[in-house]
């Protein structure tokens, strides 16, 4: 089954304690392509300017991902300029510019409207709900969100959550959106307004996914060489539901086999700039580090327990 | 098997965002052995002054906590006054008077020296290598440390580490005492020099515990209710090691059980001011929340993988 994606691609200039990158391929739609793409066919939907490197997107319509609703318009592309301290954590943001993304209109192609995952990456909420008008009964629809549109446009997103089934957003979103400090709480807000899973990401602290009666929690995966935070949370995103719509299968358990792909895939997307990792791993290569995450947390529970 | 743990017992006066306690029980010694006794017995070695409110830990001793090690010596008890703000992760220590710990030197009674397994609370890393010259080889030498130590005491440090079989302590501790900014690299550069196991304590994050060729992650149980964080890293310890002690096993398999059993005691100490909540529990309440441990971090894994 495909996954139709909506969200930025964007030109990256990165800088962290281990090198820096100029312009590379960056945005929430080409991270959450790049690593859905191993799993399930992508649709992607987005727009660049004339100015866009087309060609370097080759790799990824080679690997699945259906470029034909990728606009290209008059004008420059999106470009983002940031820097991680030491604490990769926490992105520090040195230069913003939409360009052709301030005036984007997310069109479904014709040929992608009967998607049945579909994951709203962080735009504004209005076209996140504009893009639901536009297809028909998705089996699942995820979106993410951040700051930005919690604060100026919270009404929207609060009618967006009454039309998805998954949200998923970074621990300080969660505690902004619902102005509940403690998580599990802020979840059961949020899941009070629509979501039946709500996924909370704490960066290299893992990930929680909440349902109505249950929790559960995949850590990040230890690594020693951490390059790039960037992407990690849309990569993570595309393991997920690439993963959903490669078996076809929304049960609990599922789910959480879900989160464990997504951690995976987030795991690879941080050990090189750019997409450059996610284009270089395989499926074995995603297996192994599934096992190692089963390995991680694995426990027998004794006769008492 | 019964564990001997050294380590302060102290009386705290805490004032967390859900209210605040005056002169309660507290030290590591003290939160160790509520939370080991439920799982072993417990051999307390530490020093009171007079003013203690020795009828108070009679509880303990009723649980299978053996005070015959606790000397009563002439003077004031060593107490900590703290907040905690919002972020419960880090406490805010607005007076300690150290009183009679200042002069303390534990001196293990004889019918403690054979202790199975030896727990040295975060004391001078002097008087934890005085307490190991006491005792005749444990099955396994457990020790905390803190970043004063760290500072002040890192020659007597590195030498204790080379006669432990585990050291537990925070990541903020890990990284300043490696001067390794990664979580993997800075437990390798601690087995290195003695410890099989690193135990790395990331609060409200969970916990790792690496050893050669292995990792494991156990995540901290999310609850809704955090009143005083105070004293989970050593409730988390006397978890950890009342369940090594009570089982008598060692293997790389039951360590890990341990850490789930350690969490689970470390997510008890939380929901209620001082050893409250711990004194409280029993069996039952302990394999109930292994089994939701258990499931929290449970999927299964596809044939892929």
């Amino acid at each position: 089954m495909s996954v139709l994606v909506v969200g930025s691609v964007a030109l990256d200039s990165v800088e962290t304690p281990f090198g820096k990158a100029d312009n590379v391929l960056g945005g929430s739609a080409t991270y959450f392509s790049a690593s859905a793409s191993l799993l399930a066919p992508v649709q992607l939907v987005g727009v660049v300017g004339r100015d866009y490197p087309i060609g370097d997107l080759e790799p990824l319509a080679k690997r699945g991902v259906d470029l034909a609703g990728l606009e290209c318009a008059e004008g420059e592309s999106f470009r983002w300029r940031g820097r991680y301290r030491h604490d990769l954590n926490s992105a520090e943001t040195l230069e913003t510019s939409l360009g052709v993304f301030s005036h984007f209109r997310p069109k479904i192609p014709a040929q992608f409207r009967d998607a049945p995952f579909v994951f709203l990456g962080n735009i504004d909420p209005r076209l996140q709900l504009d893009v639901l008008e536009q297809v028909s009964r998705p089996k699942l629809v995820a979106c993410d969100t951040m700051n930005f549109w919690i604060e100026s446009r919270r009404s929207d997103l609060l009618a967006l959550l009454g039309r998805v089934d998954l949200i998923t957003l970074n621990d300080a979103e969660a505690r902004q959106l619902t102005e509940e400090a403690n998580l599990v709480k802020a979840a059961r807000w949020i899941m009070a307004r629509g979501p039946q899973y709500v996924v909370i990401k704490k960066g290299e602290h893992g990930a929680f996914m909440f349902s109505h009666g249950s929790v559960f929690f995949a850590p990040a995966y230890p690594l020693e060489e951490v390059y790039d935070p960037t992407g990690a949370g849309d990569s993570f995103a595309g393991g997920f539901i690439g993963y959903l719509a490669r078996s076809g299968d929304i049960t609990e358990a599922n789910m959480r086999r879900a989160v464990v792909y997504g951690s995976a895939m987030g795991s690879f997307a941080v050990e090189q700039f750019s997409i450059g990792r996610l284009m270089e791993v395989g499926p074995a290569d995603l297996a192994r580090r599934v096992r190692d995450f089963h390995r991680l947390v694995s426990f027998e529970r004794d006769i008492d327990a």
